[in-house]
């Protein structure tokens, strides 16, 4: 890169010489006048950066592109067009109790056993050029897993998922072949838990990101419990931290009382988190009193 | 935004205040030195813009992520484990000559309806939530109404692809899968062409893009002829500009000679486009005294 020429500060003249006399400039983002003290980037590097961020939109452009060829059009779509076929070979069918016995009346949401079972590759979300490890890549491996090795629900034509709502199944089968999701807090519970279930790690991640945003101190000894019973680990931290934040008001809460009748290992592992943190940094909080 | 205040330029005292007495600062990217005239932003902009650049760089992480979980397995990986099926439901055929005839013992490329046909959307890249107008659109509109009217195509279960190699056939049903291929000036040219032929825009833009980057005063004729044939409105554009700033050269060249012999409208055109830029612009170019 070129070096700035200097020259002896005595050869003044002309009005921005002037300026310099001042020791002050102009920014050429928000035009204000700054000191030296102030100063950010020189022009040059200035306009190096404006490109690098030219060029991240269009990769953004490109990305967003190669999503919306990539994104898969729902069975529901033909809910409306009957009149189009959509070559579906499974149906999927919610059950709202853990018997897998279908609720009453279910409406049966159709798919694709391609689609459930297969994906290109979604190793830590960045994407492979096609190698014999592609193979081992899937959407959801337990579909996969259904579906390869003929069980019941292969030959049946039928998949029962218990426990769950029609909308958070719909949902979530619309989720393999969009990545999309229209989230609120129940949405993201329901679909988290669908997600652990059958191995969707892409969904999983996309809903605790979700719930970590949503995350206060309110709610967070009840998405502690939850994330550990999911093993949703950012949620779990998350929810963690926070609490460690509100030691002191930790036992006065309903949540927590709850917790200790229910699940008592949690509530110690709260504790045992909060005292190590302690020892590790020699914090100067207050140590938790009511422990 | 927090204004800079400014102090008289007298009260000078430390180090860094002597560098004001120069008019000289540091940049904080090159940590280059530079006087006022060279001046870019000031601190608080360059720090706003380290985080937009930020922010940017996650989204693509986002996205690339998502593109790698809707990324399709291709039937091709199956090649190599057969013990795992992939549930398609049509084959692909390649026949080298124009009739439409199979080549001698092709091989055939199994494939999906549902991922032949369907896709959620493609409208200039803009990916859109879930709408009736989902279903008008589609990954390729020929497979599609092939696939959806039953024809001949979709109750024999086999597609014949006319006038097309077995190599080129593979890539460009891969493409459908995954958006991705491995491009070369031929490649390029036979997926344009399929891409043109079945309406996968997608396909074609990033063919056309790939051409564009590649293209050079020696074959610009060539492919301009290419794309005026195959209706490459940027290759176009390209390929004429290039022709265009070397008008003095062009009646020399052997693809002219052959391009005058077998489609000399397309050779006018060149001419005609000239012209009216020279009206235009009033270039002070030389006229093509060939002409």
């Amino acid at each position: 890169m070129r070096r700035h020429r200097r020259r002896p500060s005595s050869e003044f003249g002309s009005d921005s010489e002037a300026d310099e006399a001042a020791g002050t400039m102009k920014c050429v983002s928000c035009r204000d006048e700054y000191e030296p003290r102030d100063a950010g980037t020189c022009r040059e590097c200035y306009e190096e950066a404006s490109e690098t961020e030219e060029e991240l939109k269009r990769e953004i452009e490109d990305l967003k592109s190669k999503v919306s060829f990539l994104r898969f059009w729902t069975p529901f779509d033909h809910y409306h067009h009957r009149s189009t076929p959509c070559f579906s070979d499974i149906v999927l069918v919610a059950s709202d109790d853990d018997s897998g016995k279908p609720a009453s009346n279910p409406v049966p949401v159709s798919a694709h056993k391609a689609v459930l079972a297969f994906t290109a590759n979604e190793f830590e979300g960045v994407p492979l050029s096609l190698t014999m490890s592609n193979w081992l890549a899937s959407r959801s491996p337990v579909f996969r897993a259904m579906l390869e090795n003929e069980m019941e629900e292969s030959l049946s034509g039928t998949i029962k998922i218990s426990d769950v709502s029609y909308d958070a199944l719909r949902a979530f089968v619309n989720y393999l072949y969009t990545a999309e999701a229209c989230l609120d807090e129940q949405m993201a519970c329901d679909l988290l838990v669908l997600a652990e279930k059958y191995q969707v790690k892409h969904l999983k991640t996309y809903c605790e990101k979700f719930m970590v945003s949503k995350l206060n101190w309110e709610s967070a000894l009840v998405n502690y419990a939850f994330a550990h019973q999911h093993n949703a680990k950012n949620l779990l931290d998350a929810a963690l931290s926070l609490i460690m934040d509100n030691m002191d008001k930790l036992s006065k809460r309903e949540e927590y009382m709850e917790l200790v009748e229910k699940d008592p290992r949690i509530v110690v592992e709260i504790y045992e988190a909060y005292l190590s943190k302690q020892v590790n940094t020699a914090a100067h909080k207050d140590s938790p009193s009511k422990s």
